[in-house]
């Protein structure tokens, strides 16, 4: 019942890559008169290198998980400044910023009794129990609203689960529906007297794999402990209470630091023409440590990193600068974004886009940019046709978060939104691994970030709404 | 890509169960006067009543995994008794035999220098490093061949990592035919020199979810360190290795107690006519400890003790003796089996059958029965038709691990083949739990078991083969 990918298609895209290239060189034509022409050719070029793939394997196999502020990011970050010297980008820029690490503990948690054995995963900045862990009676509430809803102190010594009811969908939207039980619930469940706090996954799979994930706390709070359940342990909770009360002994310890430190990465292909215009295009490279970093967000970086290449290789000369920029620490509270766009707020960055949503298909397109660019945005739906995407829906696009600030500055934002069916069976749980990657869909994307950058990148009417 | 099973039918089959048995009671004919007839009564109710999944949910729910000789398997052999009771089945008798008894220890491996860690679980039987762990060199074997072919005292001072080609297959052939990887390679790898071992799962899925599974060593030789890498490590590990040398630090501290105990546990349907020929269904009570025991194998239980009951509260009396084995500690040696086996020797088992191969559709009927059992046979397969199984494919079946010793005595031989297309995604994982179990399935089996079994214990012709 449970289809595997076809995973002779991941090895192969590592054996293919030389060949492919060597083909896509004769195959490109000699001469292409129109931005369309250009564009169906860098199209075609990103599908017949199918370079994504060796960045993605080399940066998850030799770096493995990144997590934020640790040394782990730096060896990502080393990774991208090589990267992006070898695909030929210049003015190769490391922009430190300061942040708070937190590290992941011991961590384990048992039904008293029995001795059954829940798969957790504590969230990114929960607190800390004592070293030996501590047991209380779990309290079960079906969702937020549930826990909203019980009154003040009642949790008094207790361990509030959080169940929810998130669904599969192929544009996320579940995961924002059903976003507070971890981001606000463990908070809330202190601030009614819990002791910890356990949730069920934000995730779509029924693996014994917890989905991690940053929880906020007020200020001058210090956190209690918060992990997530697999659902098959969730659920198998739920139906101990369902039968009677259940007490439930968690271990998590992990450590916090203020004073850390990470970087945005940023290389060019100057503009030619109109340099100080600039597109924004990138991931981010912090990951969580229980995966490998892989769909996310990895791929936002292979396939940005390989459709910058794909125009420089072209022999393309953009008339805007192009500028791909990998993002530090996103996961722990978008603080690579933020400091981005505090830091280049004066420049011309006249349009931003993100890559952070895995790395099956692009759908459908979405943008905010000034009535002056939607011909540009109609261009973009024309090019991608032939690769399944569907037109733009509308044009109040987010464009990932670490490109939100700059949004709000008033750069235009293009998303190319992914297919995220399987999204939240992999996001932030170990199972964010190299296999589950399917090459044709990691080119798609490329091809089609390839394409709409390099419209984008060629043209002059302005995109900024602000 | 990853489809998950419909869940809602698990959800489903709990709170149906009432009804549906009260459903069955009416639907059940007045009179069936052929023993075809009952079979199809019998079948029908069966798949009416669903009895099976609230069994599986209630022992997996409230007892959970059940690790060979220790207090949780004792739990499950309580629960057996009492469920048996309420099954309406008598002459329970609980079978002590004596057991080494394994137990994991802390488990961990980390690629040095990236840190990267990697998902394992040590092998039952296996031996244990220093509590501090031990630290070499990686020495890849494509396959046991491969191994084989290392000169003597080669692995030295190494890890060996045995890697293989476990393909999905329906009626799980090529868990035998890289068998030998797990059982037997440590012990060789270890012949050679190596300080520890780690192979890739016997497994067919790709979630951060090892196989466990036992390993064998020589009588007098104390086992070094192995375990089992989930496919996505076991991939990662070759990539890097693929690149360079590799060295690991292995943690594996599991204890063994070599005085343990363990029990069979069963009850009976008596026969009216010819009680001492005896007809043994069953299960096995222990499971590995890092899963729920759900498709290995409270399935099994749960399928042939709901099949004695349809038959039981269909009113039927057979006239050959229903004996429902549940056995003890299957997983680490077939000490159930065998102590069976040993017991009951002397007795008249004319046909032994255990369900132990997940909780999927039985899609073909084996046997070896007597010349004089193969109309017996004949009318299964007719009797089965109506559920998709496919006729008798040869007269070689071994039946299950634990009647294998049965059948060796000379008790006939029935195996209700179902459909493990998925079984070695969870075999022996952490993904062992009740979100896997589809309903329809399950009843299924207990359809086709019952009617077997039925046809089996009205019938008069002889079935040993010796």
């Amino acid at each position: 019942m449970m289809k595997r990918l076809d995973l002779t298609a991941v090895s192969r895209c590592l054996l293919a890559a030389a060949l492919a290239t060597a083909l896509a060189t004769t195959a490109t034509p000699a001469f292409a008169a129109t931005r369309a022409e250009q564009a169906a050719m860098v199209r075609e070029r990103a599908l017949a290198t199918s370079s994504a793939c060796a960045l993605l394997s080399d940066l998850t196999t030799t770096v493995g998980q990144r997590l934020a502020g640790t040394e782990a990011e730096a060896r990502g970050r080393d990774w991208a400044v090589k990267a992006m010297k070898a695909a030929g980008l210049v003015n190769i820029k490391v922009e430190p910023f300061p942040i708070p690490v937190w590290q992941r503990g011991a961590e384990s948690a048992e039904i008293i009794g029995t001795g059954q054995k829940l798969a957790i995963a504590a969230l990114g900045s929960s607190g800390a129990t004592p070293a030996a862990g501590i047991t209380a009676p779990v309290v079960y509430f079906a969702d937020y609203a549930a826990l909203e809803a019980a009154a003040p102190g009642s949790l008094a010594g207790r361990i509030a689960f959080i169940d929810h009811h998130m669904m599969r969908a192929q544009d996320g939207s579940s995961y924002g529906t059903n976003g507070a039980v971890r981001r606000a619930g463990p908070a809330l469940a202190q601030a009614k007297g819990a002791v910890a706090v356990l949730i069920r996954s934000l995730g779509t799979d029924y693996h014994r794999n917890p989905h991690t994930g940053s929880t906020s706390t007020p200020a001058g709070v210090t956190p209690i402990a918060s992990a997530a359940l697999a659902l098959p342990d969730a659920e198998l909770l739920a139906r101990r209470l369902a039968a009677g009360p259940v007490s439930v002994k968690l271990v998590s310890t992990p450590v916090f630091d203020a004073n850390g430190q990470s970087a945005n990465v940023s290389g060019e292909i100057p503009g030619v023409g109109a340099p100080a215009e600039v597109i924004v295009i990138g991931g981010h490279i912090d990951s969580w440590d229980i995966g490998q970093g892989v769909i996310d967000d990895g791929a936002g970086m292979a396939i940005t990193l390989a459709a910058a290449k794909v125009i420089k290789d072209a022999g393309l000369q953009p008339r805007r600068t192009i500028r791909v920029v990998f993002f530090g620490s996103e996961e722990i509270g978008i603080y690579g974004g933020r400091a981005y766009g505090a830091a280049h707020a004066s420049e011309n960055i006249v349009l931003a886009a993100e890559s952070d949503f895995g790395a099956d298909r692009v759908y459908r397109v979405s943008s905010k940019v000034a009535e002056t660019g939607k011909p540009l945005i109609a261009e973009i739906n024309a090019a991608l046709a032939p690769l399944g995407v569907a037109p733009t829906r509308d044009n109040g696009a987010g464009g990932g978060a670490d490109v939100a600030p700059l949004g709000a500055l008033g750069s235009g934002i293009l998303e190319l939104e992914q297919d995220g069916s399987r999204y939240f069976d992999l996001h932030h749980t170990p199972d964010d691994t190299l296999d589950k990657v399917d090459r044709a869909q990691l080119d798609q994307n490329v091809a089609a970030w390839a394409t709409a950058v390099w419209l984008a990148a060629s043209d002059d009417r302005p995109l900024r709404t602000k």
